[in-house]
């Protein structure tokens, strides 16, 4: 079964977004029934990927068809369950590849639901009434204030350790330590108990950022409403633009969008995504912007770009590598750069950025080798130069190529400095370039130009330049060396190689926590016949090895 | 079978040491015959935790008993190998438990190596004849400066990941990346290629310093040498102290040392370490510190301590929980922390100062839960007091204790300020006050102050208080619930707990890159039937799932 990202409200089965002025309320209400797979119900707001697919969804909806939205109240419609996390009978029954791709989408959408009141003016607000446990809570910790009701029943509680022997992976472990700065030992106490912690101690101990008896929390929440959309800069009076469904062609073997194309080649195991350039200039100004909406190409391709990322991710997991082409016209690129930046002011123009720093982010994030073709006709410049860099090899073609039209070129613009920073917060030529600070000054001297692959390599924009002769037989070495290594230490060594120089907290989730996660994934403690995840609700206790490694 | 850690030249099977003035040649000849285990021989300079052993005890003799020695040249005595990486045999039958801590205690070393140029003056260089390959190259890395052979059979390589689908997991891929800043996608070609990188091409790349043609090695070795020699204030003149056996007394369930006792509670899966305070007060003057030599307690308790570690970790796995007490007069404590302190740039004061800062390291990268009982009677004061703020859990006693004398205090004085960092380089009191910075400088106010348990938990530098009613029951229960979790959980959660804030190449190697190996050397394709390390060798071609994760 292929997983479907595109979703839309009407479709919706767990979450309802009702709004009111500058507030929207994200609802979760899970329909047990609806689960992804076959074999669990989706209790007490438990999750899983499908509960998650919609979600994030919602959040792309609320910043880009939604720009008088300032706050977003996270609540839950069950009285009694805030959220009581990822579902365990799934996690249980989930294969190994399953579980790590849902986890790092449910930390890209927890990512960029942290990042949306800092950077965007839409800042969320969880409202915790009843029981908030594991993701549940981690995905409480990704809002910009956590406001818990002050009663017997409502907690907040991290009990992987104790009730199912493994982390709180996605996020958890971090957030109570670099974000909520919780201290160690009471972080230590409060992973270590199941029931977690209520009411004003857990205000005490940072958990959560105030506790409210349940006759004041209406009135709080409102006072809170009032001071985060008193920060927003988000308009008032702006209407929003329509995401509506992409225009996808899907084959066994490709997948056509307007803007992206994707070829799979299983026996290779290379899926080849291509890239087409804008049909023409940018818009003339922003009232055009909005009115082109989701046709506006870098968000059509940035949807695109997205959706086809993760489908590749989930649904065709055989695949080691993705080869990024482009085609198109590299002034026209440049062009919309310019129309960005010089509207980086603009709602639109600023959610469109950011949505490119955060698809930028899964591409980086991507367990996938990367590979940029730089050929005759493409398109690399400026913000789509950072797939270059992005890629851990970076082909350039040299000279000309027969049955091609002109040189292959690679142009760079003040996007590539700065504009979208990678998870460890530095930019991709700065990672590049993290021994040799002074290249990316010699690169910022070449902005605008137009480089060939001589230039580029010079430069150390790219891996290698291959002539005509050699680029095919140069390339397919290259990926059949790929395909014969294993898996597994490809993605362990890309996750180390991509990540040069200081970590954050999302490059701390994605490395240190993750990684870690993982490897209990894989233990017999969590996973196996007797592990804890199998024998959970089974009233039977799990049996551990008792080794410590 | 235990492992033993202490060892002496006399009986080194594997490294050999010549001094030479300010210099020393530390020159690895591996004994293919004398593997710790049976199964294997370490052919080609390979290693196994046994030559690694001796490796630490020739690093900590040439900073203790060689105060002279400014630079350590690190050589092999086969031309055609420098070192071929640990042992692919030893690694394809040990237990997981074992490989994750072999390649603990190998991290632990080659920090221990590259701290010494900066912090200690003495520098390590590598003179690479051969091939330095996988964990040689990682060894290499660690030190300060690395000359290649530039001749058609010396290079570097990384051949981990194509050749045994494994990392290059103990700091390779991170110093490849954050040390010497190689070029990514450059990193990646060099992580790929099993035969590795060669002459001009290396240095080029950044992966040594220089290569250097086989007639001019000697006269460029000579060179560095006093370079680096000039560098140093080590003192030319100062004789060193002689590191003695440790008088070590095992039993069963003990082992005694001077100043160090353990009990170990195999039922309740608990090993009691109790640290004994000074008999007397310190030492008048430097030179009857160096007269005392490895008696001087602060040196005598910080390697039987390093001993006592190394011990639990490798030879009780079942072990869940390390209890830290302590039993002497803080006063005393205090008093030869003041006197190093007061000596800090005399060699010797200096190499106890940053031993201590290493074995405080130890045990926060130890994957047992940590805790520390401050009793009455207890010295936890100063240098001591940081194993109070390593633990996950701190309790203390409050008020008198029948059959006990006195009352339970804690002492900081100005060690707990920035003098141990932790391997995030920020102190223990930093990284348990990350979320309240100001509770620092409340602490400070406090420096010499003799806390009692009240005081101390409002502070809070301890987890809890409790008095003589509730001491054993609560410190019971808690062991039992340790005991009672997943001992995979416990790891993963401590490993993300213990690490808040910034991240350095230190952190990020016990972090990151340990977490994905160890996730790796649970993965099929690497330690399966039909995976990579057990085929090597075998003329059969390993055989992976082909899935990407």
């Amino acid at each position: 079964m292929n997983i479907d990202f595109q979703t839309d409200p009407s479709k919706y089965r767990h979450w309802r977004v009702r709004y009111d002025g500058h507030t929207a309320h994200l609802i979760m209400d899970v329909d047990p029934s609806a689960g992804l797979f076959e074999g669990y119900e989706l209790k007490l707001n438990s999750y899983d990927l499908g509960v998650d697919i919609e979600l994030y969804d919602a959040m792309m909806r609320l910043r880009f068809e939604h720009p008088e939205v300032k706050v977003v109240i996270l609540e839950s419609a069950n009285d009694k369950v805030f959220c009581a996390g990822a579902n365990i009978r799934m996690l249980a029954g989930a294969s190994h590849v399953h579980k790590v791709n849902f986890c790092k989408f449910t930390n890209e959408t927890r990512n960029a639901i942290e990042e949306s009141g800092a950077k965007s003016g839409q800042s969320y607000i969880a409202v915790v009434s009843g029981a908030c446990a594991g993701g549940g809570y981690e995905l409480a910790l990704a809002t910009d204030h956590i406001i818990l009701t002050d009663d017997s029943t409502s907690s907040v509680a991290l009990p992987e350790v104790p009730l199912l022997a493994v982390l709180p992976g996605t996020g958890g472990l971090t957030r109570v330590t670099d974000k909520r700065k919780v201290r160690r030992d009471r972080a230590d106490i409060f992973c270590s108990i199941e029931e977690g912690v209520k009411g004003q101690k857990a205000a005490e101990w940072r958990l959560v950022d105030e506790a409210v008896p349940n006759s004041k929390i209406d009135a709080v929440v409102a006072e809170r409403i009032e001071e985060f959309a008193a920060r927003s800069d988000r308009p008032s009076d702006a209407g929003g633009i329509g995401f509506g469904p992409l225009n996808r062609r899907v084959s066994d073997d490709s997948i056509d969008y307007d803007t992206v194309s994707v070829a799979i080649n299983r026996a290779a195991r290379v899926a080849t995504i291509t890239i087409k350039g804008p049909d023409g200039p940018p818009v003339d100004d922003v009232v055009s912007m909005v009115e082109a909406g989701d046709a506006f190409w870098p968000l059509r391709l940035a949807r695109e770009l997205d959706d086809a990322i993760l489908h590749l991710r989930l649904n065709e997991t055989g695949i080691v590598a993705m080869v990024f082409r482009s085609e198109g016209d590299a002034g026209q690129v440049l062009a919309y750069d310019a129309f960005l930046e010089s509207n980086e002011n603009h709602w639109l123009a600023r959610e469109i950025l950011l949505y490119w720093a955060r698809v930028l982010k899964r591409i980086d994030q991507t367990s996938r080798t990367l590979v940029t073709l730089v050929e005759p006709g493409s398109c690399f410049a400026g913000t789509l130069a950072e797939i270059v860099f992005a890629a851990d090899r970076a082909f350039m073609a040299e000279g000309e190529f027969e049955d091609r039209d002109g040189e292959a070129a690679l142009t760079l613009n003040t996007m590539n400095f700065g504009r979208y920073p990678t998870v460890n917060a530095i930019s991709r030529l700065e990672s590049r370039f993290y021994g040799e600070p002074d290249s990316v000054d010699v690169a910022r001297e070449h902005i605008d130009k137009s480089l060939d692959a001589v230039t580029a390599e010079k430069l150390g924009l790219v891996t290698a330049a291959y002539d005509d002769i050699d680029w095919q037989e140069e390339v397919r070495i290259f990926l059949e060396e790929r395909a014969s290594f294993s898996p597994d230490a490809l993605t362990g060594m890309e996750a180390n190689l991509r990540c040069v120089g200081p970590e954050t907290m999302e490059s701390k989730i994605f490395g240190r926590l993750t990684a870690w996660q993982n490897w209990i994934f894989q233990r017999p403690n969590a996973v196996g016949e007797e592990g804890a995840l199998r024998r959970y609700g089974s009233g039977v206790k799990a049996a551990y090895n008792t080794e410590r490694v």
